[in-house]
């Protein structure tokens, strides 16, 4: 399968290299999202070839179908969801990491030690002990399932693994604010614990769950035969940015026996600046910890981890004994532990590289520079709002995201979602910006969250004018 | 973050993809392995940079510290555990996902429809129905939690989500192989099954498991009140590439009620191959089908898939509505249903292009002709191991694995398993090749496992006289 001709397929990797670097160079210059043409839906239906093609022809085909319709994060103007943007460094070390075709699953070679440091690196931003277990997955949902069922696992060592969740003294039951992500849920569900085990507890759009009625819901189950084992902590909630009071979590996790797991997906990259910091305090008081790195750490998709303050309980919920995976002193089948004693997968590519080679390039001060920007702009936007009489702010913004709505002006009888979804639609179709959307007291808002290093202030007012049109365009003529 | 000055990166990225295709284009001419010095694990183990760093620098150590330490399964003599090759086609394929950092959970752009192609023609490979449901995931372990998952909705639909294993009319038990992968327990043990609940079957190292022992077991569980639920059965077991008779597992399955789940990590490229493909018999009748993209595909690290018959119920194993993720009819949030409906992950990357494009280029056909000529050296390789008073066959070879052991010259008095081990320690460290090992009937054998295109027979050849040379080494020196 090696190319007769190596010098015909440097040729091409040159090629194919000058035009992504032309394209990200000026990317804010093109739409933010362009929508797939029919004809290139079309073509991306047909079955599969038997016979090779010429690699030119394939790169043709990629260059004119797949590349000019990216989901649209690199650009400077996306706001949508919560997407980093990444970085043309990231992208060259996912070139190398695709040459060395490493499997990071285990054994004794430089990738193992790459992802090692990094995990070391990310244990000490957020004040994790030096022997503390992690590894790097897809992103935060898969670190939240690998945690707990470490978590699970502390209900009894060994038996859980063995006899499953049935061994547990009782019913196992979890807490997290109303503004948690679904990920916590979809968790306990792959767990086999149910997605109705988890308690919603009421919470602020700015300070996050109200620790007073966490204690009281967890001494009524107690009361009432359940088994209350796991509080997760939200770092940012994806519709406000609330941050829970982590400090007053880890008390309550301490004084009842809870196990203590932070969902940190967006919001551990405040970890970063001095400044900024301060507001994850008692984060370093967790159990486990899950956050992504292609959000605010701007690594390339995907890119998430997980720590663990207890190595050895983590190895003991994922290391299996197979003869096959045997260990050695020495020889490649060295390395102990392996990566696969820590999670449920036994083939890992080679994710730390682009991580390493990130944070390496940047370093963790230009890192919170980034996100220290977004925040200010962010706040900046908010007050923009604020004084405008064309919006109405849909909740305060506290961090990175700003929900609002635009005014439907007097005199027009348009339905206030209808309209801000129309806006939003105009606004993704015309690739003026990506904002997403989000549902805050029943209605919908617009809903632009702020995770780009490419973002200027200028895109801000570009997405405010736009915004004014579309607005005067809908009243002026008709929604369909 | 972006770079000041674009023309440096590109000089730069040309620079470094020069040194990859030099590399990559005669890797054969280097060790298969070299360990890790301790300088550079030394390095290795430095703390993280506040300060940015000249990304020439960055690229100056990983040159230097980690690419010439890749795991070696890019190198023709590499025969360890199961590693598929890559290309350098798929090599280029990672920077061009890495430029355009897609998200691919969901919404409305290229990459969704790149992975749904894939995934259809991952279906029709295997004769599953063209609606059925898909994802590509790290690898055959992810896509055994996830296929393992839906085979448990399937006892009580909406019920089991929401209430957990709990729901189960009683124990839930799953079947397979003695030479069953380590995953399929490890799943069951995340899933809060418990690793106890799975039957492992006896099985033959070529036919695998009993169908009559299967059939006994699952009477036998049920008259004791247990709920026999899946059978997992095996297409091409690690130690001696067995495979099991799908065509009776699917009809047990059918006439018990059993969900019918596969684990063809490697064996399912034999899919590719008309001559070898009715060895697979029966595995266009599973509901759930879970494989590897980076072995014998040779598609880099890391691509696995799942494939699930009923998309229904494999969406109603995994979906939730949540506003933040609201689906609409036109921009970006458009595209329904969404890649994280069919799976835990909410953020994954864009994994398919390296499908996409190793599929488009070198076509089913030529991966067809690797797998085959892989299958004859093994068959080549057994046959000179039979032929020779030097070795022993510790299994019979059927596909592509061969283990054996290194007789221990008549007078020495070295344990077998010491002296094999030794063998292959030595043949490691010196970089010649790199089989692993397995122990069959309580002895250690090497493994020489070949899912590898760069692999020419007179790499088998040049394996059998290191060992003997070092045979002979051994016995005329010392084993320290």
């Amino acid at each position: 399968m090696d190319p007769e001709d190596w010098s015909e397929v440097r040729r091409l990797g040159h090629e194919l290299l000058d035009d992504l670097i032309d394209q990200l160079s000026n990317v804010g210059e093109r739409p933010a999202w362009t929508p797939v043409p029919p004809q290139v839906k079309a073509r991306l239906e047909q079955p599969a070839a038997r016979l090779p093609a010429d690699f030119s022809d394939v790169l043709g085909e990629l260059k004119r179908d797949i590349l000019p319709y990216a989901t649209g994060n690199i650009h400077p103007r996306w706001f949508g969801w919560v997407h980093g943007t990444g970085t043309v460094e990231g992208a060259l070390a996912e070139l190398v990491a695709g040459f060395m075709n490493c499997n990071v699953g285990g054994r004794d070679h430089a990738a193992v030690y790459v992802e090692r440091q990094v995990i070391g690196w990310l244990a000490d931003l957020f004040g994790f002990p030096a022997d503390s277990s992690g590894l790097l997955v897809s992103g935060t949902s898969m670190a939240t399932i690998l945690a707990l069922a470490v978590a699970r696992e502390s209900v009894a060592p060994g038996e859980m693994r063995r006899k499953g969740n049935s061994a547990a003294p009782g019913q196992l039951v979890t807490y997290a604010s109303d503004g948690a992500h679904v990920s916590v849920r979809k968790a306990l569900e792959l767990l086999g614990l149910g997605g109705d085990s988890l308690r919603r507890v009421p919470a602020d759009p700015v300070s996050g769950l109200d620790p007073r009625a966490l204690e009281e819901r967890i001494e009524r189950d107690r009361e009432a035969g359940l088994h209350p084992f796991c509080v997760v902590g939200t770092a940012g909630s994806v519709t406000t940015g609330a941050i829970d009071d982590l400090a007053a979590l880890a008390d309550i996790c301490s004084r009842h026996g809870l196990w203590f797991h932070v969902d940190a997906a967006f919001g551990g990259a405040l970890a970063l600046s001095t400044r900024l910091a301060p507001r994850l305090a008692g984060i370093e008081s967790a159990d486990s910890l899950a956050f992504d790195l292609h959000k605010w750490l701007h690594v390339p998709y995907d890119a998430g981890c997980v720590l663990v303050r207890d190595p050895d309980l983590h190895r003991a919920t994922f290391s299996a004994d197979r003869d096959y995976l045997s260990r050695f002193e020495r020889g490649t089948g060295a390395g102990d532990p392996w990566f696969t004693d820590f999670g449920p997968e036994l083939s890992r590519g080679f994710r730390a590289l682009k991580v390493w080679v990130t944070l390496r390039t940047h370093g963790l001060d230009r890192l919170a520079e980034m996100v220290e920007k977004n925040c200010e702009q962010a706040a900046w936007l908010a007050r923009r709002i604020a004084d405008s009489e064309s919006f109405h702010l849909a909740a305060p913004t506290s961090l990175n995201v700003v929900c609002f709505q635009a005014e439907v002006p007097g005199g027009a009888s348009i339905d206030s979602d209808e309209f801000n979804r129309e806006i939003l639609m105009r606004l993704q179709e015309r690739g003026i910006a990506v904002p997403s959307s989000a549902e805050i007291d029943g209605r919908l808002c617009i809903r632009v969250a702020i995770t780009n290093h490419r973002t200027r202030r200028e895109d801000l007012e570009m997405l405010l004018d736009a915004i004014e049109e579309i607005r005067r365009e809908i009243v002026d003529g008709t929604l369909a």
